[in-house]
């Protein structure tokens, strides 16, 4: 069969690889006080058995199979249940819920692991031909519901697994132009391309097992994209199969030639066709790359100091900031041994605490912010920097935690399923608005959440960062957790607080996703969010293109 | 009447208002060098008299009339002749012959000036109601014939003038973002803006006379742009209204919500409804802006240090090269007195070319790299372009003529009437394409453009400009000009050269235009461009959002 590899089917990432808390130990104090979970006490599921899992038989006949077999290799074509089962959905918590509980109603029929180009092109038109449906998977790692096939559909549904077109075909290394294929995951074309000197400098939370093509179609943010800019930045060419020829957008650094096609690509999840191949924009590696920690007093100071950096003529690569509740989060995942939790809070903290006059330790706010190109650049941006942390009062507290922060960064997704584990939900919303609103949405956000755990009678968590500054606004990563009430309603519960969340959002200037996509689980508030009008444009796009209703029907617009 | 103004109905910019070359001494002996022309005996047409054109009968009905003044007040439709010739075409060469000539095949029936959007949704939906076709018009700057009706179109046309709505609404000053109405023309807005410390940082060559809605429906670019963005990183937010409803896409500094409508109004041109309303990010009127002018020795050269500057850590604000073709041009329309032709010729460019080792006066090639930000920050700035230029042998030859450059940029279009009025044809095409294609694109176009002179048997000429730089490439910009062989044929002659500039530019990987829109003018290439199943999916946008085809139709793609 295939070799392409796969995240485990009930979470994320690689068997045998979790979250860990006993070498934490103001971890469980801090979960204990938060959601109400005693760790100590708390006995962990252990991991579901494929064998409890029941996958209904495949619509596909033997006939299609065999067709699909003839373009691609009767080894890269299956319909066994536990590939069908990867690739049903991807790591949200309600795919994970769903998952593991054995609820999922629509598996896909069929996965198809196409080699090349032309095969994407002949399987997509053997699917249309015979009115199959097709669903593009990358890595698998969406938290929006873009994968998932609609329980009521009636046709074979194939999930197009990219996952065999992994390669950096090529470098224009005077124009920073790599191609890469849609399939390869962020590892993989990092190394290819660190290896000629070059970096895509995106680096999304999912980089471990997410590929550029599902970048592209989510439109995708990376942690650095103050700097190297979001996916619709950096794709600045693409190819796309549609049912009967590819759309083939050729690297332009700017154009005007009409609506975007490369902009309608961009987060169209599926509905427009199978990406295929992207041009992005690649960098060579920064001599040196810096990651200086900061504190500030409160949260509405280090918001003020990180808008008025947005202003300055400083170029950081990141900037980023905790949220009082955050920053406790961060230093309570803190290993004893080495970890930022005993510098600061054995050393730091009470020094700071006396020489700032900080009197409220859950206040403080963390900080990060990069830098990146020659030291004398890192120099002076960090200078500028500086200068206006000092103005609102805050500190600078060198490179070690943001050395920590970044290598721990792609190990998060890790603890949904811990929480899961142990009957508690963990997930996370982030949406982007003007700088001036930020403040307002953030207080919406968790006013919004708090009455939804009230209402609900339970004890929530909710936290958050900024991260992503633009000239004119900034994005806000909330994440939140609570322990179910009751085992069978997991979903509805989660769905309250969810949906607080994103109705705050767009009631408060937010959109509905800063990086995340739309899929289902944010769609019913694209109209709210782009207004019935715009709507209506995206929806005559998606009906006209896709008139059979063949490529990743109902997501982004529920209703076609 | 209305108080909109309008320029000239057969040429650019205001009544009064030309270029001169009587004092300019080296400008006669450059023509006749370049076009064969002799300024000193060339007898200039007279500008033509409007009695001399014959404006056809308006198609709209009395009735039909009267519902639309119902909308606006009487005072604001019209049928009048001056008035519908004003609105009937934009500036490009074409449009200039056309209209001088009385060969307009199709003037609009009856122009309308909404003043707000409630009225342009009226006038919209009784359009769509009465089967007419909407054409809106904003400054009337746009070359590519966007505004064009068609000669076989025989239903009512309405040229919906937006320039009523000329307001800054609302600067939301800690966001850095403004609410601004479509018809607000550059001059306009920008001080409306500058009053309270503001500035949009876009500034085309059209500035002067285009509009805000029409930077958007065209995807414009200024010269600020490395700094600024394209008018597409700008307008972060809009409203556009549809028939049966406006669109309103709240500002957001960027989103993952599905294919970018916003992006899909950007560069419809009237095809998906009318811009009402832009939400612009504006930024504080940098402390100090300084235009810093050098000489490179060659044009491949010069190319070399632009690419190095824009992989460099130094951020310049603009970032331009003329070859030596259009250096020898801006040293020729100086002015004796102050110019920079006296100061260069006469002094610097003998010490430069002894100093330097130059031999050949015709190659070297004028630069204008723009800083902004704090003293320090331009300073900085300044030093790491200075350092590059100097790998590359150039020379920095102070502020002066980026002063000039800074006075003179938005007078050039004043030059394609000069020429008309001399029997002479002058115009510009752009483009855009990654870094390694800079050089190939441009060898291609000039030979592209010689050889369809020598097959004309003419003597005309060509020159260019490298402006726009991004990461991943950059915008070339053309001009071109030649005398007219036969009277009655100099459209068949402009098209030959112009067919085979934009030829070039498809054939060597740039894209049809980098800034100027599509209109009818770049249609035949947009295939090429963005492939044929990247025009399907456009077509599709097109055709399901507009199937009566009254919202400006046949532009961008001609055959819908």
């Amino acid at each position: 069969m295939t070799d392409v590899k796969h995240m485990k089917w009930w979470g994320w990432g690689l068997e045998g690889v979790g979250f860990h808390w006993e070498d934490k130990p103001a971890f469980a104090p801090f979960v204990l006080k938060a959601v109400g979970l005693d760790l100590h006490t708390a006995q962990p599921v252990k991991p579901p058995e494929f064998s409890d899992i029941s996958v209904p038989k495949s619509k596909a006949t033997a006939a299609f199979q065999k067709s699909l077999a003839g373009v691609v290799g009767a080894e890269h074509v299956t319909t066994d249940d536990m590939a069908r089962a990867v690739h049903v959905y991807g790591k949200s918590l309600r795919d994970l819920v769903r998952m593991r509980g054995n609820a999922v109603k629509r598996y896909p029929d069929v996965v198809v692991y196409p080699g090349s180009e032309a095969e994407v092109q002949e399987i997509v038109d053997a699917a249309v031909a015979a009115d199959a449906v097709i669903i593009p998977f990358g890595g698998g790692s969406n938290i929006a519901g873009s994968l998932e096939p609609l329980p009521t559909e009636k046709r074979v549904i194939i999930s197009l697994d990219l996952g065999r077109l992994d390669q950096v075909l090529e470098i224009d290394e005077y124009s920073g132009v790599a191609r890469i294929q849609a399939g390869a995951q962020g590892p993989d074309l990092e190394k290819q391309l660190n290896d000629r000197g070059w970096t895509i400098g995106h680096f999304p939370d999912s980089f471990t097992h997410s590929t550029i093509g599902g970048w592209v179609a989510t439109r995708s943010s990376g942690m650095q994209s103050d700097k190297y800019g979001d996916i619709s930045d950096i794709a600045v060419g693409m190819r796309v199969v549609r049912p009967g020829g590819t759309i083939a957008l050729r690297p332009t650094p700017s154009a005007s030639n009409g609506p975007s096609v490369r902009e309608m690509i961009l987060g169209s999840e599926g509905r427009l066709g199978v990406i295929t191949e992207v041009s992005a924009n690649v960098r060579r590696i920064p001599e040196e790359r810096v990651i200086q920690a900061y504190f500030f007093p409160d949260w509405s100071t280090g918001l003020k100091a990180l808008h008025e950096i947005s202003e300055s003529d400083a170029a950081p690569s990141i900037t980023r900031i905790s949220d009082g509740r955050e920053t406790g989060f961060s230093l309570a995942t803190s290993k004893e041994s080495k970890g930022l939790s005993k510098f600061i809070t054995g050393t730091l903290l009470p020094w700071l605490m006396r020489r700032k006059g900080w009197t409220d330790l859950e206040k403080i706010c963390l900080s990060f912010i990069g830098f990146e190109g020659s030291p004398a650049t890192v120099k002076r941006n960090k200078k500028l920097v500086d200068a206006i942390v000092k103005k609102y009062n805050g500190m600078g507290v060198g490179t070690s935690p943001g050395v920590l922060y970044d290598q721990k960064k792609f190990d998060t997704p890790y603890l949904r399923d811990f929480l899961l584990d142990r009957g508690a939900a963990g997930d996370v919303s982030e949406t982007a608005m003007p700088w001036e609103r930020v403040e307002p949405l953030y207080d919406a956000t968790i006013a919004a959440a708090e009455k939804a755990y009230a209402d609900m009678g339970i004890k929530g968590w909710i936290m958050a960062h900024l991260s992503h500054s633009y000239s004119s606004g900034a994005c806000l990563y909330f994440t939140f957790a609570f322990v179910f009430q009751d085992p069978a309603k997991q979903l509805e519960e989660y769905d309250t607080v969810k949906r607080a969340i994103q109705q705050a959002f767009v009631d408060n200037g937010g959109t509905i996703s800063h990086h995340h996509g739309v899929g289902l689980e944010h769609s019913p508030w694209i109209e709210q969010d782009i207004s019935p009008e715009g709507v209506a444009v995206m929806s005559a796009l998606f009906t006209s293109t896709d008139p059979g209703r063949n490529l990743n029907p109902n997501k982004v617009i529920a209703s076609v």
